[in-house]
């Protein structure tokens, strides 16, 4: 099955509906009408209902929806019905920081792998049990430990050699945390995190309420 | 001037288009088209051209937009054409990453100001020049500095404690990088940046690419 019709920003928004439904049951909640969902993932209902649409037909007339059972299926289509393998290069401030960061394990991503330059780094053991490797061990360890994601937390004059070397161990999904914008060749697929982006939009915001 | 109607989506996409058009400028492209720049930031032309209509015209027929001055005017629009003040609380591996992180710079916003409610941190001196300050002295600090958008970067159960006191200090505007989700009263804004988010559209990719 191939979804390449997809936009981006409703793969985007599933994330969004799945991380609500999980609080939604952890209040105990279980079904919930179209509008109350909307309401709380800051879309509209409309919205949820044609980003569904891609995927088959989840609500249920005059009820809503299940929550155990969207995000059963939110979760089926994101591909989050399994755990990913994190390797994790760069284990400055920022690679310590996202490793010890609850989140990740919280939503199924497992850091299982850690590489560094530093004599003084390698070697080390990290707080989640994790040995700090040689990147020149990148190959090897990709095998050994199956990494199927590349989280890139260098600085930015490194970031695009060190995207080079996980591309060159066949590491086909890469998140980069470096300020700077990152290419991969075609097969490959990168995110390139910006914090600011963020910023903008409370940016935004605050100028438009004082104006 | 109240811009109330204009969707969260369009702001995001904003930020995205003035990131866009900055790369353009490093490259010396002044002139680009409404194609070319669709392309690139990763939209449709018809998209880009809702997003501006929002707020004016700003292409030209035949020609398509002027890098500089679209630069211009979507960072007037964002509120970009000012710096803006950022107070940071909780100085860990996450909040030493972020102060040190060039982006923010780069993008108009400094960190003058930092908070910790650790003895040993406090009065230490960040490699910005920043000293840290005791999380107590928020109120102070924050008339003296002028912060305008406090950055949280503690653990997940002190979160909302934090932007509690900063709501408090009246601070209108505040990022949240915990792994919890923040509520803030009317008047004020939050972001909850979620890492895991850009994780999950990988994850979807690698999926529906093996299937």
């Amino acid at each position: 099955m191939k979804f390449s019709k997809i936009p981006e920003a409703t793969i985007t928004r599933l994330s969004n509906y799945s991380r609500n439904l999980e609080e939604l049951l952890s209040e105990n909640i279980n079904v919930i009408s179209s509008e109350k969902l909307a309401t709380r993932c800051g879309v509209n209902s409309a919205q949820i209902r044609k980003d569904l649409a891609y995927f088959g037909e989840f609500g249920v007339r005059g009820v809503g929806y299940y929550v155990q059972n969207l995000l059963f299926e939110i979760k089926r289509i994101l591909g989050l019905n399994k755990e990913w393998n994190l390797g994790l290069v760069g284990i400055g401030n920022l690679g310590s920081a996202l490793i010890a960061h609850e989140n990740f394990l919280r939503q199924g991503y497992h850091f299982v792998a850690a590489f560094d330059n530093d004599p003084v780094k390698i070697g080390k053991k990290l707080p989640n049990g994790v040995k700090v490797e040689n990147i020149d061990n990148l190959e090897e360890v990709k095998k050994r430990e199956n990494i199927e994601i590349g989280v890139v937390s260098t600085s930015a004059g490194t970031a695009q050699a060190i995207v080079n070397r996980l591309i060159k161990a066949d590491i086909r999904a890469i998140i980069n945390f470096a300020p700077v914008q990152i290419k991969v060749p075609p097969g490959f697929r990168v995110e390139n995190v910006d914090f600011t982006v963020k910023l903008d939009s409370l940016a935004y915001h605050l100028t438009s309420e004082e104006d």
